[in-house]
């Protein structure tokens, strides 16, 4: 799993029937380098959060048809080094 | 998922059976990385689109025997930070 | 699989349900690349580890249910040239 | 998909026996990195081909039960911007 | 799948039953970069090897319950540019 940071959200009118109503945010990682994820925890820009990736985040989805390669598993509150 | 740009169309006239009848794109991401996808919303040159990778990506073209392993999920409207 | 070491332990109120009651360990590889990893063997911070992505991960923790991409495979006792 | 191209053939007196007679090809990206393909098309060296990754390349092959991660999809006649 | 030297083996004493006996092998990619694989082919430190990486990975140690994510997949004799 990855640490990411929510940037924002990304409107798209045409896109794939398997996305559902599900709404996409856009995330950026310690190099800047953007991805978008579906989001089952309802986290807020500025936010950092940690990414499933690949079938596993199809299934926190909660619903193993909504067609995402990657989703947000949690929102960080703190980590202990 | 990621985010390209559709910067072309690719012509092969030997390919695998797997492909169907599918059009196949050539996308561009950040870094100027090129990829190849399938196409289920009909995206066109210059458009920013995102991608759905792996299986998902497979689902996406609303028939998993299409043998892609990179879908364009939806062309991008707009983004909000 | 690959090779991280284990550098703290990262907390998260809202999560999916699907991680369940597992702990997560936040591991940095030889890059300083972070990433988040479940844990079934019991590592420690400051231990070397390899890791198990994928589906694999997922069977890794003793139950598929569980929605990891990346889990703790084994401490590293030592590695021999 | 990716786009690489044909560099050569690999030879293995020992390889496992799930690849059973697939010839292997060295294949190039544009950043030089090489990787090894299973190839259902035929290409020749010299040829850019693109290529199909995880399980969809392994339906590639006309049979799932062959044990490769990367298969050329098909050789690029020319491609249009 | 990639092309990587054996660079040596990886000692774990805690690590998940699901690799039961399997020795693992510390490999190296031509960047450098460090893999840890499984072994069904027998490679010796110094050889140069292609890996097989996920769910085929898995399948290429003849039992896909072994969890892996990344297998050897042949040893390399030569190779014909």
């Amino acid at each position: 799993m990855d640490i990411h940071r929510v940037v924002g959200a990304l409107y798209c009118t045409q896109r794939i029937e398997g996305l559902y109503h599900c709404e996409l945010r856009v995330l950026k990682d310690a190099k800047g380098k953007l991805a978008v994820a579906t989001d089952p925890v309802g986290a807020r820009e500025g936010e950092w959060v940690f990414t499933v990736s690949g079938s596993a985040g199809r299934l926190a989805m909660g619903d193993n048809k909504i067609l995402t390669d990657l989703a947000i598993g949690g929102i960080i509150d703190h980590w202990e080094a």
